[in-house]
């Protein structure tokens, strides 16, 4: 009998929670027992919701397309299925998300969050496990502040800041301070779900808009980049970011182009490629399993990275950066590269689980 | 019989040229009379060589389809076939086209070139109608210094800086300095020409390079806002412009997404929507076949311009601009675009040939 | 003051809506005075509704853009608005659209519909001018069956069929019989209005199955291609159609893959082709404003036609016909292209139109 | 040291030589030791020739890119450095290949060969493994006709074919005739190699045409399905086949819209589905590594197989079929998938291999 932890999905059908499911199969600590979905869902087989609407390659994995549909917003029906829950759930409004995720947590049940409702919670981590894993430690406060014993919400940052917000902490951590920075996204339309953009919008076309995306792509780093002072994230005060969010016609991977300004010490460009080569984080000390080798791994092909050729370096969870060289307007430019639905999205949320696990926080 | 001005193309069956003779059509001053290619096209008919690569819609213009292909490395074919010529040649090196559009020149034959080759010459302008009219100038100062009696050279710029030149101009014009500019652009596929980007590196993907793009979008605008001093072109000081440029899977319709900082002196967003609005022109004023009526158009939807909706404005001259708000890094960012082989290149060619026709130098 | 005709759109705010506002700006004799879409849109100026999912070119039309969008289901809305209307509704079910075009039909305002709900009630002429005109003859039996008095519903066939019904009849009205065909389809995305076709499913991607393409591909060329007797259209036998639909990532037109058996009668290549070049029908008699010059352009380079090259000849009117040639299995093989929203759509429907103000139906 | 067979590729830095080297990275039985191409990329490295220009994935396998690449004219150059070769290459002329490729045969060196030159030579088998392994018995005549000791050559068929004839021999080895076809393809862009199909051709838009494959299509299944008589291969009868080839905007994954009759014994639906799924051939009783474990695979959605969905199953070995259904001209229709650059050129070709060194013709 299988001794790993059994894990829920809520929202399992949309395209974030297909991730989830499809990135799970053979995970060597969790398997997934527990399927949620919109209350029209409920009590049907998963195959038989998904199985037209299947994203990832061909099949559904056998161990869940036989699962049955819970109601997600009904907590109870987690109980004793499983012990901690992905959340991918979409609702009506952001209130409506925190309020389920809360339920779940009040019922002793961890929520490692992909939505962005919980993001601006002060004792809610938002975490990249290679650059703020102490922001963990606001768990505890947030868990006596409601009066829960096991249950908790965790979440990570939006798609869109996972392909410059390493590059930009390895910097940071060697010492040298960024004090501005624009960028340009280049995104996925995997990365609005399913059915998501319309093929009309996309085929020999751009949209330069992504609603809410340029907020999130400013302030999440903030807050990533901040520091846990009595049992709140108080945010970092910089780098300002200014971002320019366009939707193309890729199917995974979101491409950055940046320019960043340093503070008062400048590192060369040798030194950025040495220190982002170098990198590595907590989790590659504690060789999580969807940790990659190498965080961030550095280009040289003048024409790269490319989302097609550069997506899934390391299963999708390395960032990877090219064309690193001066700009005439700031310090230096580059461009930067991450899978949105893995890194991004649910390889970044189980990324974070590994890290709680590891940590004692789900077991 | 026609009285209009007989022109030739050289570079005929390239991408650039076929949308010369495909614009041409019915063009109330210009007719095409001359077609000059490479060698190994020399002597065939337009049509035997182009027909199955033709890329503008069903058919080749009637009245082109038929004329023989001359070899443009022998400008003494022009000569009696056309009274001056559109250069979108392309050659193994910049010294060559340089050296032909002289030929060219010598023999009397205006060159109005699309190619980057003399654009650095000194004497040669570099001309966007509505915004450097008067650098036309240094034409007589060229003449003067190769002994040249009819024939001269006057350039484009590259089509990337279209989409937000005019705009910087516009608010320069009114008095607004412009100290330096991120832009990253997104560009269609026939800016490359044909066959040009492999749709290997074009489906579900994006190439954030393009060889020598960058360092045009970044130099080329200085020298179409510097001014004329002795029979040459002084560059102006700035802006500093830092350029990203990436190929996206757009067929026409180049996408700019700018970062702006003002100097001393800053203009609200209203007064930069009304300044960019009110922008006219010399173009303008002359009324000129291709001058769009309103250069600059400002659409104001959250999710506007977009290549394929608005790459068409005013027959694809008109450069659209939107999403104008503030940057927390810089002072103002926005959306431009700009039809890359309208206005862009054939376009634009085009409606420098009818400036230099109504100031007198081309007959 | 205008003397044209004054129109309305049922479902105006859908892709097939726009796309009759679209095509019928400056139309010499129709103009669009009533636009109706849900109840939801009803009381709102139709740029209000529509600005940001316009889908055709930057602008929607001035003249359209500050009506008030009218409750389609309240069929009294129209009445002293419009004299006729176009139908492009969508509701949930086709008895619902029958009803609806009825309930029009029945206040006194013909209906010509682009829906499929009528399209086998067997008074109610399916029709393509150039093919079956004759067909309209059932108005008037379909008018007394209702007690109508000037109201009536007149459709036009799917727009799959529309690549190759042409071609087939213009073969058969020079005498030779068609016995069986089989088709392929590539249909372009804007087929499925919008949003439609999500762009998941179209990059880098081919989805072989449209819902109900099939059967509508086979079986309404029987009815077109039928008599009329006693006031109602008896179907022709023949062709046996065999279609394979296709969804494929191109923005307008439709490509058909044809192999088909003539009976005992069967003509040489070249008289195919004769037969393709010099065909009319009434449209181009009556020189209709929407009537194509030629319905059948024959092409004659090996890679033609090609949907972004040929779609829009003659206004999208023309369907366009190459790679004819012999087939091992049946008789001939060639590749049809139509303009699916333009000849296989709106541009039908108002060709359609034309005809009926032409016989007197409309006035 | 390695005990596997070293195995050179001719035409390396080509699209199919990249695909021999990325499949076969950790091959059980074969090791890349030798890569050739055209004398101008000879001496370098292979990375320094491939480097901007590698296709598959981020990265070239370690272990080839640092293989100083040979002149393939040359055959030489492989004496003792590998002990069979897989041919991709490409030359100005069939008669320039088939020379070649004899020359590498008639210095020991087995070719097992994905180019077309020999495809029609009667001594040269073009084999399916799972079709017609007993066609490698003409090796043996091939040898004694050349006075070869070890070295011959095998090819295998066109990509367009892969998507229907396994699913067609299937049915004949089961007891039914195949009489006539009639197959639409829709062609993935990476099966014209790199650069291949220019992006322009192919963004919003099909190309109904590719050169020679409707040919290959058509006649090629009639020497696979044909026999061995006196050391020749002796063609099929039949089925006859018409055939039209499309080119879509698709990377990888060639979709076959197949209708079908059979001879005069009819199998059922049911039956057709079962035969299908049981099907196996020599590679699966042989387990070669290479071998799909089901061959066919055939899907009940409504909307499938699709190239991004289904492409890859068993590692882009099976052919996938669905959408089995009545014909209403022939006596059923279906749809087929493989991957082209997988079972359809590289995958297919070490398939080759691994029968013939099963069979002892490579050791």
């Amino acid at each position: 009998m299988s001794k790993k932890i059994p894990v829920g999905i809520l929202g399992a059908t949309g395209a974030v929670g297909q991730n989830y499911i499809y990135l799970l199969q053979n995970h060597p600590w969790f398997e997934v027992t527990y399927v949620a979905a919109s209350p029209r869902s409920a009590g049907k087989a998963y195959r038989d919701v998904v199985q037209t609407r299947w994203l990832l390659g061909a099949n559904i994995p056998e161990a869940v397309a036989d699962l049955v549909i819970e109601d997600a917003n009904n907590p109870d029906t987690a109980i004793g299925k499983c012990r901690f829950v992905f959340s991918a759930i979409e609702l009506e409004s952001k209130d409506a998300i925190r309020d389920l995720e809360n339920a779940y947590a009040e019922r002793g049940i961890p929520v490692v969050s992909n939505a962005s409702a919980h993001r601006w919670t002060d004792n809610v981590p938002v975490i990249i496990p290679e650059i703020n894993p102490e922001h963990i430690a606001v768990i505890d406060a947030q868990k006596k502040a409601h009066g829960w014993d096991t249950g908790f919400v965790a979440v990570k940052p939006n798609c869109s800041v996972q392909s410059y917000v390493a590059p930009l902490w390895a910097l940071m951590k060697a010492g040298y301070e960024i004090k501005r920075m624009i960028v340009t996204t280049m995104q996925a339309v995997s990365g609005a779900g399913y059915p998501g953009v319309p093929s009309l919008d996309m085929i020999d076309n751009v949209v330069p808009f992504i609603g809410g995306e340029e907020e999130k792509s400013e302030q999440e780093p903030l807050k990533i980049f901040g520091s846990v002072v009595d049992g709140k994230i108080v945010n970092a005060d910089g780098p300002i970011v200014a971002a320019h969010c366009n939707r193309v016609a890729v199917i995974n991977g979101h491409t950055a182009c940046v320019s960043l300004e340093f503070g008062e010490k400048k590192p060369s460009l040798e030194e950025i490629e040495r220190i982002w080569t170098e990198f590595r984080g907590l989790p590659q000390e504690l060789d999580l399993p969807f940790a990659p080798r190498q965080p961030i791994i550095v280009r040289h092909e003048q024409n790269r990275p490319q989302p097609r050729r550069d997506r899934d370096e390391d299963k999708g969870m390395a960032v990877s950066v090219g064309r690193l060289r001066k700009c005439p307007v700031f310090d230096i430019r580059f461009v930067g590269l991450s899978h949105n639905t893995v890194r991004g999205a649910a390889g970044g949320g189980i990324l974070n689980a590994e890290l709680l696990k590891s940590k004692g926080y789900i077991s």
